[in-house]
């Protein structure tokens, strides 16, 4: 399962860093964005426990995208897990959809989702046991504070109580949490409310 | 813009009809989405405002997926608005590149939003100001109350926080709400906060 595939890469390269991939036309020194990806894959496969493409950024590239996703991680190594960052959340019945298409077509194995629509919104993702569900807790970017730090009527933060909601859901030890390292502060109250589960730490840059 | 596309068609037809296009596989009565999806289209085209595709069901056909959902839509007359129910999400960055690939290159009239990540999140989306941008309040699902209605520290309820941010980002009059049919309450409640604004209400099956 996810968390042993994780664990494995982990020991196997002593890292703890999960690679990004966002490919942006407009940054990258040349326009090839399989060969790109690859060169970087290439250069850091015995550096990392696991690889994030961004769903995003290959969707933007029109019809062919997902395509070239498929072709940019065909030289990510078996044995290092791939995270889909697709932060999707909607109610149940589209939810199993989009689980099919990230779990059962583009076999990730782990993908980062939205928990506002509540539990049965996550649940179909959770329900494949083999495969790693993060959830979108505490976020990197300014407007987090938005929403997720608002303070509920018992005193808690929002972010809090998504922690302890995907802490109840992960009855199968597949669910994780993603935590801006932007907010140390933050990270390390999700650390103490959720001490045994996965955390996801982007924002480094 | 999207408001007036959508005025348009509600005079035209005499109709606030929004139908939904989730296309299953396994419920349909032959297996040509396209086919099954413009014999839809042609038999309600006088009897709608809009359309709303549902990514979640066209990502899961797999790499044709978007090419099967263009050429299911070709057949929506051009007054008729499209509105992506697509739910995304994310950080600045990421949020610009979902907004391009569903209105640069899908062309759609609007989309559906998590404003889980805050203003910056949905930002990207408002930014194209001919585009419809509706903001996923309160979600149609059982699961819907497990986030949604939390009650604050001053008492309101998450989804009456997020209607009112939503108003506060809709400087330029294309944000409106999406409020499931189901919870006639809380519709209610968002109408009265915000009675300017667009609503979808899915959910009637």
């Amino acid at each position: 399962m996810f968390a042993e595939k994780l664990r494995a890469a982990q020991q196997a390269n002593n890292s703890f860093l999960c690679i990004g991939l966002d490919p942006d036309p407009q940054l990258m020194a040349h326009p090839h964005i399989p060969s790109f990806i690859q060169e970087i894959v290439d250069a850091t496969a015995d550096l990392v426990c696991a690889y994030k493409p961004n769903m995003a950024f290959f969707e933007a590239l029109g019809l062919g995208g997902m395509q070239i996703m498929l072709e940019s991680l065909r030289s990510v190594p078996k044995h290092i897990p791939i995270i889909a960052d697709a932060k999707r959340g909607d109610i149940g019945n589209t939810g199993r959809f989009y689980a099919k298409a990230l779990f059962d077509i583009y076999k990730f194995d782990a993908v980062t989702v939205n928990a506002y629509g509540g539990r049965d919104a996550v649940q179909p993702f959770i329900d494949y046991a083999e495969r790693g569900v993060l959830v979108w807790c505490r976020s990197s970017n300014p407007g987090g504070a938005d929403l997720q730090d608002l303070a509920l009527s018992d005193g808690r933060l929002l972010y809090e109580e998504v922690a302890e909601q995907a802490r109840e859901w992960n009855v199968r030890g597949n669910v994780g949490l993603v935590a801006g390292a932007t907010w140390p502060e933050q990270m390390e109250r999700m650390r103490s409310l959720c001490p045994d589960m996965l955390m996801l730490v982007p924002g480094v840059g």
